[in-house]
């Protein structure tokens, strides 16, 4: 039996996603990007509308990594696809295949749902996650730029018309 | 008095927007690309559980554009955001301010539902808009590759796991 346990993230594992997501943060080297609070997961997770999925992997009974995933549309597909925001696996507990088992679960999860793609971004210093994912099936998306308005103030300025 | 008026898309619209992604599809070079039917743009739009909205624009009472898009999820702000998968504005009928009134509402809809930001992804070569979308406060998050896998077939590949 694999020591690996997969398991849908329910409301009582809002501080085990906290403390994977400041991890993964930390990861990243943004360390003090993550203002999110338990309060926030919980209403946006495990509230009458949720904003997005999680699955937490275990390995011998303990938290070693989560997927957190939320649905996209492509409007020429005609179908739902699932964007994955985030995958992460404890640094001390990697090669075991648990990031694999991950990206398999949400494989079957698209699958199973009618969706037609998985798609995430990956940062392009990370050489060993790039090689894996591609390994995996995955291929890179070239010839787009991504754009992006943040925060009240910016949003703010864009919301004016200028011709009203 | 603008003549141009916004609208949110309603089940009546599916056909105006299969034409108008039909239209994106055509300006992207990709004219073949859409296989989306009416169908499917009526169970995933306006069903019990709707996968994106769209914002129709009118100008002087004919369909000249629209805005389709869905929430999005920051772990680190622990906020849901706004991704903008598609705007148009029929080539014909540009530089009156439509495109600019469809981001205007949707930076308005970010702010009265806490959105922390709105993203979107555009062509690497049309540098009009890429110059548009910055001279309204938008900018080009780098850093990052995006991944992608794509149909059944790649999907059932991920999903096998090697040690099960």
């Amino acid at each position: 039996m694999s020591p690996i346990r997969l398991r849908r993230a329910e409301r009582g594992d809002v501080p085990t996603l906290l403390t994977l997501i400041r991890a993964l943060a930390n990861y990243e080297r943004a360390p003090d990007a993550v203002i999110a609070t338990h309060a926030d997961l919980l209403r946006d997770g495990f509230g009458p509308e949720p904003r997005f999925r999680a699955t937490i992997a275990e390995l011998n009974g303990t938290s070693a990594g989560f997927s957190l995933w939320f649905y996209n549309y492509s409007t020429w597909l005609g179908r739902p696809g699932i964007y994955l925001e985030d995958l992460f696996v404890m640094p001390e507990l990697r090669g075991q295949g648990i990031g694999r088992a991950l990206l398999a679960d949400l494989a079957q999860t698209a699958l199973a749902e009618g969706c037609g793609r998985v798609d995430w971004q990956v940062l392009d210093w990370n050489e060993s996650a790039i090689a894996f994912y591609e390994s995996l099936g995955a291929r890179r998306t070239q010839g787009w730029f991504n754009m992006r308005v943040q925060g009240d103030e910016s949003l703010r300025r864009m919301a004016q018309r200028s011709e009203s």
